[in-house]
Order: structure tokens, then C-alpha cells, then sequence
């Protein structure tokens, strides 16, 4: 069996740690563990007599419900069939543009919707030791701008700029961008990212993790997305509630753009369980919390726990998942999958890191205590 | 409210109708009326628990069930977000022919997938009035070639060409065709298609209804597959398991050009529960026995009925579905609704045949029948 290209493929996990997928504990996917909300569940369960009908291409319901989740206006949401499908669009669009500038490392797939369209990419590597340096100096609390319109330009251009991108960007290019980022964690506030959106002829921002931000930490340009004709923002149900294999994600633009998009695509993208199931979700305010309440002491505990063991290196992360420096990440991984049935991501898929770097996700404590002896015992 | 560019939106009709979709009785939509099989819903039922996993990109045991249920080699399969997400790939490699020649009435989204690339469209007319009359006189029973493999050319070209194609042929183009075909019922055999396999650089079959026909009188391409580089068949469970709302179907061509749809779009198309449904749909042989023993006399009695309203000509069919002419579609269809709260499909989205028929499904002998008397009343 081939080494997966994409993190969470357990049947090939399995097959090394000689175990059933049941058996494993997954660090590799960057899924909330607290498990899929039960509210979610039931919506899908009491849907099930509504998938004899085709659902309305439109999805009224669907996003007017994503709409008074974000307090915007539905027009300016198109639900996708999770958001990598909407990233196929966006990549279409990007292509368009004479470079796409893309911070890496990056998620694999950014560079295959780009290339499926023939896009040229201009990779702008963040500095991970800058990053690990910076950031733990000055753990991440950023500040949050409030209110639902800034409005837009100009603000002074930063002496620091804070994304890795030369000063003198071609004309009419994109930015391919991902907040929080992945794999790092690293986190830009709105006013970091707001000179690009004067500088790129189209930015698309992938917040696919940005729920995990409580909402005075996240940084999340959708009450922006009025003033900014060539802003994309990419969202996702997939990894707060849990739901990978339910397919549900969500862009945000100027309605122009998405119904462009609508045509690109089939009509009915989304699956009525699906629809069903996001509603119910954004609703269980209960589980946004717990989430919240769960999410910043395991980090800090597991982030401190990793930097004391010697030879690996956390970096800080806004978000549910730790990037860690080792010595060799595929060698640690194979040996927690046979020792310890303990599945993390390694980083082969991202070049810059290649094996110099594993993923983590944040589970719950009794499990990051059980990789944490199982990471000690073995490097 | 607009009226809907595809069948089944039943808001509006219901907003037509002034009563809840769940008080009409839907002609408009194409799906079996004996409902989802159980068996497909106690499956996702049964699968929610593994929402919180991603897919599989490969789609290794939903793919080997299809293999199975065709007997070819799961290389060859590609499952999707519903064929309509697989038309949208089948588009993009149309349009990269010079022409591709489209038989016409068409159902509309095969334009949008078109034009989603800049392909450029030959409209091949289909004589309505010759099939009328054609198959009143000799209906559907076609010759079963028998057997998986026929081996391909040389078919001695016929005298008459069975399908509206011009014989001078544009070279590198390409033919979209929907067999059986929506909205008229025209079924084609095997052999009446196998020369144009010859003559075009790629074909794609939609048979997306093929499944209504019993295994001895299918006429699915399906067993060429592996002889023919140039065909894309593309299916659906969607009308026969009366899924619409879980987006599942699959493109079957050689594996060489199914790896390049795998990069165009996103990894994980296909949502868990699809797949799960997909696995019992399959293997429920009595719900597909069923649906048999319904079809084909609840179709002829049908046809009968509405043959002896003057007026009004059902043509000839092989699935689930009438065409019927009549002197003004959308004034039938309104007074049906405001008058029965009975749903017909309009064919204003084909523009051949406009206002002057209506599309309704086979149904249930007792709808039926509710519908021939509404029929009867208001022509």
C-alpha cells in the first residue's frame, strides 16, 4: 500500500501498525475530538426521508443559515461539496491571474487545483526558524478589530512585511493564503492581511481552521468581504464539527463571482444531508464552546510537554494542530504506528519540510499524554 | 419565484400550487416511485458513526462493489458527486475537441458542463415527429447483443443512420449522447452506436436511466468498455435507487484518463454515506426486481391512458418517463397545479421543444391513473 498523499488515511496506517483502523489513535487528521457534535448526527438521521427529492440548486435555506452565522449576506455564500471542491473553483480563477503567489509549505491540494488549470505559482517560503523564534517569544494573542465593516484601504505599508512576498509583486497575480496556516499554526490578524488585498488582483484565503478561534481571537476577513471584490475566503465544517467524510464547505465572495462558479460546477453540489446537518450544527452553541474550553489548555499542555523532551521542537500554533521538528518524522512515525498503533502526519507531501517535520493534532489529554511517553520512549 | 431551470424544484411549484411540497404528487422529476430501498437508508444510517473519518481518495471498496456489480475491473471506475459532478470532467475533455456534436433535446446541463470549457456545440436535432411515428408502430423491445466482450469494429455502416449525425463527421470531435434518452424514452442498441466509436475521438454515454431496463434488454456499453480508449459511460444511482439527495454516480473509462479527472477535482468527491448507500443498493436485488415488475406495465397502461385523450401524444418509451405532445405545456402545467397539486415538466429548458411538451414520470398505477384523470380534464 502507498504512502498516503493526504493525512487521515488510516487503511495505510493500519496495514504498518498491523492493527485494526479502529485500534489506532489519529493524530494525523486535524479533526476536532471531540467527535462529530450528536446534534449533527440526528439532523442527518431525521433527513434521510428527504433524499428522494433533488436539493434546490439554490440552497436557500442552507445559506441563509451560513448567512445569519457570519452576519453577512447569502449572496455572497456558495456552499460547495466540502471546501476542496470550491478550492477546484478558486484554483480555475487563480490560473487566470499571470502568477499565483503561494506561502509554503502548503496544503498539497492548493497545488493541484492550481495545476489543474495550468496556474503558474510562485512559492514564497515562510521562515520556520523565524517563525519557531518569534513565535515563542510572543505566544499568539491577537488582537481582534471588532465590528463587522473596516473599511478598506489605505493602510500604511508595514516596515516588517508580515507574509514572505517580495516587495515588487507582478501585476494582476493572486495570493493563495491560508489562515491559520497550515501546517504551522501560524496566525495573521485582519491587519497584517489587508495591504495584499491593495497589492493582488485576487486573494483567496482558505480559513478552514478559523472556528477554533474563540470569537474574540479569530481573525477571519468575512466582514470584509463587501469591500473586496477580489477576495475569495474559503470555509469548512469539516474539521471543528468533525464531519470529513460528510462533505461541507462554504466560499465567500461578491455574488458576481460564485454565480460564475455555480456554472462552472453541477447544480446540486451539496448533499441534502449535508445542508441538514449544517444547520444543526451552527446552532449548537454548546459545542462551539466546549470546543473552545477543551482546545487552549490541551495545547499549552501538550506544546509544553513536547518542548521538554529533547530532540524535537513545537512551534507554537493558533489553532489544533502542533508542527514539530525532529530528526527524521517518517522514522518517528513508523515507529509509533508499530509500538504504539499512534498515527501522525508526517510532513513528505509539503517539500520545504519534507522529513524534518511531523503534524500533530490536539486530542484530548489523556491522549496527548499517551504520544507524548510514546514520543519520549522513542526519540 | 423563478421558474426552475431543472425538474423537481418543487418550491416553486408548491408556491404555484399554494400548498406544502408535501401535498404534490411530482411528475417532474424522473426517480423511481417506489422510493429510496430501505436497505440504502438503514446503510447510512449505520455509517454516521464514521463521519469523522476522511474518505478514502480512492474509493477502494465502494469501487470494487461497482466492479463487481458490472464485472469489470475497478481501474476503470470513477466514483463522483452524482454524474452531474462527472459530466462537469466529461465537459472539459469534450471541449478540448474541435466540436462536440450533441443530440438535441438535451438535457440542459450537458450545455452548462459544455460551455463550463468553451466547447463548441453541434446540435444534432432528433426527428420528433419520425420517432413518434416510428415507435408507434414497432415499440421498444431491442435485440440483446448478449455476452461481455464484443469485439469491436469493423460494423458494416447502415443504410440508414440511426443517429441524426451528419455523415461528413468534423475530425478530432467528439459525441455527447444520452441513451436512453431524456426526455423522448429512445432507447438505441448496442449496435446502432458502436459505429460512431469508430467515427468520433471521444464518446460519452449518459446512462444515467439505463438501470430501468432489465438485464436482457439493457443496452449499456458498459462490456465494451476496455476495447474502446475514446468512451466515457456515465451512471447514476440516483433515478433508479431514488437518491437524488445523496449525489452519487460514477464514470466508467479507461483508467488513464480517470487518474487525470482524479487531479482535476478535489480528493474525497464522494461523501461516506453515499458510499455506504451505494454498497447496499447494489447487492438489494429485490428492490431492483421490483422496480422492474412495476416499470413496464405500469408504463404501457399509462401510455394507453393517455393516448385516448385527444389532444394530447405520448411518444414511445423504454424507461420511466413519457414526452407527450400537446397544444400549450406550461398551461397545462399550471392548471394542474393550482387544480391537483400534480407536477409536470415543463420542456421550456429544451429549446426544441418548448412550449409544446411536457415530460412526466411513471409512477405508481393509482398516480397514474390521478393524473390521466387531471389530463383528461383540463386539455
Amino acid at each position: 500500500m502507498n504512502r498516503p498523499q493526504h493525512g487521515g488515511n488510516l487503511n495505510w496506517a493500519a496495514s504498518i501498525a498491523g492493527c485494526p483502523v479502529s485500534a489506532l489513535i489519529d493524530f494525523s487528521a486535524s479533526i476536532n475530538p471531540l467527535g462529530t457534535p450528536p446534534s449533527a448526527i440526528a439532523a442527518i438521521v431525521n433527513s434521510t426521508s428527504q433524499l428522494n427529492a433533488y436539493p434546490d440548486p439554490e440552497y436557500p435555506e442552507l445559506r441563509s443559515h451560513l448567512a445569519e452565522h457570519h452576519q453577512i449576506d447569502p449572496k455572497f455564500i456558495l456552499p460547495g461539496n466540502g471546501s476542496a471542491e470550491l478550492l477546484t473553483w478558486a484554483g480555475r480563477e487563480l490560473a487566470q491571474q499571470n502568477f499565483t503567489y503561494l506561502i509554503t509549505p502548503a496544503f498539497s491540494d492548493y497545488a493541484r487545483a492550481l495545476n489543474a488549470f495550468g496556474g503558474k505559482i510562485l512559492s514564497c517560503p515562510l521562515s520556520l526558524i523565524r517563525l519557531t523564534q518569534c513565535d515563542r517569544t510572543s505566544p499568539p494573542s491577537p488582537p481582534n478589530l471588532g465590528g463587522r465593516r473596516i473599511k478598506s484601504p489605505p493602510l500604511a505599508p508595514r516596515h516588517a512585511p508580515t507574509l514572505p512576498i517580495p516587495v515588487d509583486v507582478h501585476p494582476q497575480s493572486g495570493l493563495l493564503l491560508n489562515n491559520p496556516h497550515n501546517p504551522t499554526g501560524k496566525l495573521w490578524t485582519r491587519e497584517e492581511i489587508l495591504p495584499y488585498l491593495e497589492q493582488f488582483s485576487l486573494v483567496v484565503i482558505d480559513e478552514a481552521f478559523m472556528d477554533f478561534l474563540t470569537p474574540s481571537q479569530e481573525q477571519s476577513l468575512i466582514p470584509l468581504i463587501e469591500d473586496y471584490p477580489n477576495l475569495v475566503i474559503l470555509r469548512s465544517l469539516t474539521k471543528f464539527y468533525c464531519l470529513p467524510g460528510l462533505r461541507i464547505g462554504y466560499a465567500i465572495a461578491h455574488p458576481e463571482r460564485l454565480q460564475k462558479w455555480q456554472k462552472w460546477r453541477d447544480p446540486w453540489s451539496v448533499n441534502t444531508l449535508a445542508a441538514a446537518a449544517t444547520a444543526a450544527a451552527l446552532q449548537d452553541k454548546k459545542f462551539q464552546q466546549q470546543t473552545w474550553n477543551w482546545l487552549q489548555p490541551a495545547r499549552s499542555q501538550l506544546f509544553e510537554q513536547l518542548e521538554a523532551i529533547p530532540g524535537i521542537q513545537p512551534l507554537a500554533s493558533a489553532v489544533n494542530y502542533l508542527l514539530v521538528k525532529t530528526e527524521s518524522a517518517t522514522e518517528l512515525q513508523q515507529k509509533l504506528l508499530v509500538n504504539y498503533q499512534i498515527v501522525i502526519r508526517d510532513c513528505i507531501s509539503f517539500p520545504e519540510l519534507g522529513d524534518r517535520y511531523f503534524r500533530i493534532a490536539v486530542r484530548l489529554p489523556a491522549e496527548n499524554d499517551r504520544l507524548v511517553q510514546a514520543i519520549a520512549a522513542m526519540v
